[in-house]
């Protein structure tokens, strides 16, 4: 009788084993860690991949990297504020490198292919339209938006409608990671203005070269975004977005939503990605559990703003380039976390745990 | 006629970029930079991935990321020093370990097999041998070296066989990226030591806690060796091996020059692999050319040892287990760098650059 309860015992122990790694979502985080905690290394000593996979887990409802597939989307979109001259590179740049993405050029496309994880393209509102774009997902709210150093970036109705057409199409989005990326020229000074009406950080701690500006193009983006700043007060988050823009900032704070709150684990970019992460959360709070800030870039203002919203990322490798390319190489680093419940526990592995007094 | 000419001249541009990628060995470090500052990204843009691109390229003479193979090779071994109490673990965790590694239960096997990386398992002088122990390479140099707080860990010439053996190992290993992990209880000690020796960093910057000592464990730690670094004064890099230990990270010397001067990028993992890159260093400088400092360790003496180095890691996750953890990684980082390579040039993609005076 003994010895057929212990067999029960060890068979009952073994499938919810079984049952962890393929319904996680019903176990809570401190269940997750405790999986974690029980493998065969010392308590904690795999840092911040530990937390990062109690998060993914969690998130996803799945502890198997097998399962852990990803995209990456680029929302594309022109600004007015770009004849300013607040960027180093011709408005004409965000069609002809979306063109690039399409043709599988792009530095996002290099390193995404490398991984295996698909890319979409979504127009949020071009001013130059590439000849060809074929697979180029149509979601446009104009041709570029407004100049927002003299007026609103956009109706306040379209700022909402970038917002609701975000979240329906991440709600969509059949991986389980989703990496977020844009082009835009000039959507450096976009993403400052938003992240100045959202924080209160200061405009000239939040102004950077962008993609190549020089000393007297940088000093110009500072006066310019320091005009538009204060044309408007205070603003509440959706208002803010409609004065400021862009359209390919409030799509993807949008995505940031829809994928937040739909089992997805959303991998944050760079300075513009970080604004938009900022957008939603404060139009959607629930929606940050998910994010994953994948690194700090060499954009001045992301720095600052990565410490507002107490972020901290996975890396810093000094890349300023956006397209998602900082999102993807966080990739990787989110399925070998998830990888760790894969590991044998010390008992399975007959290894002696720490002893209790060294 | 020039439309002949012209078409031949592009032709001829074609090939070239084709022996690009075929034969980068040829290239010096400036014609790899070229070739990365003409694609389509704002020059320096993807950061501290552009050189990693530049060096890897460099190294392994090729920048197609699909022929950059990886692989772990994690050497073990058992500590005399183990006995002053030096370390959470009891001292039969190496032997366990080990075959935990070979069982593939551990967080190196877990995060290689999720990379398709294959990890090979080396005895350089465990205590305890595993009873099932198929696959372990057998380079024991001994049953754990002696207690270098009180005598030489190892006489001088097997000091010399460990480099010597680990260096013809590692100038058979096939694949081009060589990530080296360790396990022996205790090693942070004999690392710390040997770290001290080569840097004349004090003792005091050098240790911490290992994989879990506390405060009482920490202050026994700093007292042993503090007294094992007094027995000897300043000593050249081999004689530091020898009398400070340990067999697996004198092989690992050894497998970092025999790689780093065949061709191999070597990603050095954290602390104790580190203070064997600094030994690979001293003995043969020509091998650090091949370096990849894959991360900054949550060991204390790691960000004291990097920066003597001169050393800049790729990530800091707080990451403190070994193993070889952090190197595997950086793999998915090195091959995205290799992946810039097959991006288009601006002239490839019909994109616009920066504004001469923007």
């Amino acid at each position: 009788m003994i010895v057929k309860r212990s067999v029960r015992m060890r068979s009952s122990r073994r499938s919810k084993v079984i049952l962890h790694s393929l319904d996680a979502q019903s176990m809570t985080r401190a269940d997750l860690q405790r999986l974690i905690d029980d493998k065969t290394k010392p308590i904690g000593s795999m840092g911040r991949l530990e937390s990062l996979a109690v998060q993914a887990a969690a998130i996803i409802g799945d502890t198997n990297p097998k399962n852990a597939s990803a995209s990456l989307t680029i929302f594309a979109a022109d600004h007015g504020i770009a004849a300013q001259g607040v960027s180093a590179f011709p408005q004409e740049v965000t069609g002809q490198m979306v063109a690039n993405f399409l043709a599988s050029g792009a530095a996002a496309n290099a390193i995404a292919a490398q991984f295996g994880i698909p890319v979409t393209v979504v127009d949020c509102g071009m001013m130059h339209l590439p000849a060809r774009r074929d697979g180029l997902v149509d979601m446009s709210l104009g041709r570029g938006t407004a100049d927002s150093s003299s007026e609103p970036a956009m109706p306040k109705d379209v700022a909402n409608k970038a917002i609701a057409q975000g979240r329906h199409f991440a709600v969509g989005i059949e991986s389980k990671i989703a990496c977020f990326g844009e082009m835009g020229i000039a959507n450096t000074s976009a993403a400052a203005l938003l992240a100045h009406k959202l924080s209160s950080i200061s405009i000239a701690e939040l102004v950077g070269r962008g993609t190549g500006l020089d000393d007297a193009g940088l000093s110009n983006k500072r006066e310019i975004l320091e005009r538009a700043a204060a044309r408007t007060g205070e603003l509440a988050p959706t208002e803010a977005l409609a004065e400021v823009g862009g359209f390919e900032i409030g799509t993807m704070a949008g995505a940031m939503i829809g994928a937040g709150t739909s089992d997805k684990l959303v991998v944050v970019d760079g300075f513009i990605a970080t604004a938009a992460a900022a957008l939603a959360r404060a139009i959607e709070p629930d929606c940050e559990k998910a994010f994953v800030y994948a690194h700090r870039s060499a954009e001045q203002g992301h720095r600052a703003l990565l410490d507002w919203l107490e972020a901290e990322p996975l890396f810093d490798l000094e890349m300023r380039l956006g397209e998602g390319t900082g999102a993807l190489l966080a990739v990787p680093m989110i399925r070998a976390a998830l990888s760790l419940f894969g590991m044998a526990s010390f008992s399975q592995a007959g290894v002696s745990g720490a002893t209790p007094a060294s």
